[in-house]
């Protein structure tokens, strides 16, 4: 049944995106022409070209560039719970998450923490610190940070029991949107420890801040993955400025 | 100048994606409303819609949700030749690209390069080996693979006078999209002793693919940074699917 709340192009991008992850149209096939989607939908091109386009971005189908334009080799794209949450990666993955908390605190930000919540040197932050586990092993050591306003629902919350971001949803926080920085590092002794492997073992490293939608940081994080648990696929296609961007960093950046 | 080429959202889109870039709007403001939009490009509702959610596709602005869409901090979006072309990502990074060459070669696939190009197993390549430097500094190690066909414009090339990228688009080869997996991996001895650090040095690992438009794939690379060169930045926004996966690696995906 078509969800009332969706706009028209979203009705048909979804119905797109549907009939391609089950395969309806497979990797290199056409997709409609843009003439038969008008007919389907009883809707005008303007429409239909707004749901192509978005399809483009999601690196699910290729630039026409006057052809029609073919399903792409299968990136499953995500949903933003999937982005924040690893519980909700691992369930969506057909994977059992699990975490074993080190130590949940409240205390006063240094330099670094600060800087990436926008807040004073030294403000309360809550911070909580997990070894999150991929059925049953080791797989990810996270480092969690938030504003006082918004780790104050986490104090009177069992760390052990699950997803944090559910719990802050649960509570009415407003997350709206993330940036995350991708790289990779060594595993300092903490790290090693925890994940059962040797000191300086490369670990892929995903730092994300979250955002309310008024643009008020209301997460910094650090999140440290063994490579054989987790990689980053995407597609990119010319004419479509991709959403992702590899940045130089270090020194040569300044 | 107007592109006549472009279509009208693409034209709206461009105007606002300029704007962003040279500060007009600044991290946190809100960009014109529909109508504002609708009477400067004197262009119906669903062609500003569709313009603005390329640009939240893009991660450059959020989901209005009600409201208008705002700035959101600037993750500039790179074009496909900065995907595909280290060359050119160095250039539009304000760096000095080079290159050393340890090899060209004229030689069968092996088992993993054959299944990444779709060829029969032992079906003649042309592979390049190359450290790449960013301002003179040993920066990537970079491990180019493509079939005959299409390497055979490059064995009368000089692999040390610049992009490899633009050598194709000279010789008329069809590039139009590519898939890139992002992970972390320790140097092997190889990369270790261009790369001028200790075997085992974390490195951040991107394998790509390319394709025709047709989606017959005709490169496939493995680039290994050093991660105080480069990293990955990217926005995502709650209701728009992340062009971005973040995959289950290794035993646990089978």
């Amino acid at each position: 049944m078509p969800d009332a709340r969706l706009q028209q192009y979203e009705e048909i991008a979804a119905f797109l995106r549907t009939a391609i992850r089950d395969g309806e149209y497979a990797p290199g096939d056409s997709i409609p022409s843009e003439a038969e989607l008008c007919r389907r939908f009883d809707s005008a091109r303007g429409t239909v070209r707004q749901a192509i386009a978005l399809l483009r971005n999601e690196g699910l189908i290729s630039s026409g560039q006057g052809r029609r334009s073919r399903v792409l080799g299968t990136v499953p794209s995500q949903s933003f719970d999937v982005v924040i949450s690893f519980t909700q990666w691992c369930i969506s993955s057909g994977i059992t998450p699990g975490q074993e908390t080190q130590w949940m605190a409240r205390r006063p930000a240094d330099a670094r923490e600060a800087a990436a919540l926008e807040l004073p040197d030294r403000a309360p932050v809550v911070s909580i610190f997990r070894l999150r586990l991929m059925n049953g092993e080791p797989a990810m050591v996270e480092r969690l940070n938030y504003p006082i306003e918004v780790g104050q629902h986490l104090l009177s919350f069992d760390p052990d029991s699950g997803s944090i971001y559910q719990r802050l949803l649960d509570c009415g926080v407003d997350i709206n949107y993330s940036t995350r920085t991708i790289d990779a590092v060594g595993a300092n002794a903490e790290d090693a420890e925890l994940l059962q492997v040797p000191e300086g073992t490369p670990l892929l490293r995903v730092r994300r801040r979250a955002f309310t939608s008024e643009g008020t940081p209301i997460e910094a994080s650090d999140d440290r993955y063994l490579p054989d648990k987790a990689s980053f696929t995407l597609n990119s296609i010319r004419g479509n400025p991709s959403a992702v961007s590899m940045m130089v960093s270090g020194e040569l950046s300044r």
